[in-house]
């Protein structure tokens, strides 16, 4: 039974997935999942508030990552440069990630009361990250809009790359930013 | 009693915004708006299915209008430039409109059940542009590129005109793109 919470974090979330991915998201208990993880129900219950939020952790984590990289990003780039910057920082982070975060789509994929919550916290995941560009001096409508901007090519990325097995994140970024000057051209 | 269906239906969002602005969101019922439209509760219910989506009959016209815009621009056009011509040609519709925009976001903004369907009419319209570029023959993956981008532009540029009472939208819209190309210098 693991006893670093760290551990039991990770082990719940790796019990998680596999358990959507066997019986449907529907069908899986917390209970089975701690089960599954070595933990007891009441270790599920003090990491997540419920069996939803377990797919949503890596979003904190992101978020957090793409946080502290905007912060020590060189002084005088432009918004969208802090963001390229930002985003190139957390590759390895997603990379490493892959196994878990490509059953996790097909997961909310296949299940409409989890894209909701996926948009929602995508929604928050923008907002961090405007906030950080203002947090640089950034000006606020400034910030929000390259947030959204910039979340779009990061996104566009993340599909790529999700699309094509073997491919690496950090090219699809790279065309990202490619294909988002070529729209206006 | 309004008998022309468009009447009807233009009554009961006056009525809506005008009761949701006096007693609240939550207090309102479509009884108390079907009232004050001078129609019979039945109307009501073949107008809308339920007091919500009343907020939301707006979107569903800026969604043709945007998607009808889009497939007249001219041929050659880059993607942006075609989302470009398509925010210009509502302008009119929006400009038109705001008397019932401007309470409908406050009303929005003070309920939180309202803003999970606000987020997801936007997400559908996202989609519903990237639809109409694809028709022109823009590339699926660019047109999903160009459909964010180009909305949080326009959304930029909205919340700018919301913002500064008197102003024109067609020069949010400008200045929403020029802000755009300076988030990369």
């Amino acid at each position: 039974m693991p006893r670093n919470p760290d551990i039991a974090r990770a082990s719940l979330r790796h019990a998680a997935i596999e358990l959507f991915a066997e019986n449907g998201f529907e069908a899986t208990t917390a209970a089975q999942i701690a089960a599954r993880a070595g933990v007891t129900e009441r270790t599920f219950f003090r990491h997540f508030p419920d069996k939803r939020e377990v797919l949503f952790d890596g979003q904190a984590i992101l978020g957090d990552g793409l946080t502290e990289a905007i912060g020590r990003a060189e002084a005088g780039l432009p918004p969208l440069g802090v963001l390229r910057f930002a985003f190139d920082a957390v590759v390895p982070m997603l990379e490493a990630n892959r196994p878990f975060s490509e059953p996790r789509m097909k997961i909310i994929a296949a299940t409409p009361a989890l894209q909701e919550r996926e948009v929602a916290k995508h929604v928050a995941l923008v907002r961090l990250v405007a906030d950080a560009l203002v947090t640089r001096g950034v000006e606020a409508r400034q910030a929000s809009l390259a947030a959204e901007i910039g979340m779009a090519v990061f996104g566009h990325a993340l599909s790529g790359w999700f699309a094509a097995p073997g491919s690496k994140l950090a090219d699809h970024i790279e065309s990202g930013f490619a294909a988002m000057q070529g729209l206006a051209r």
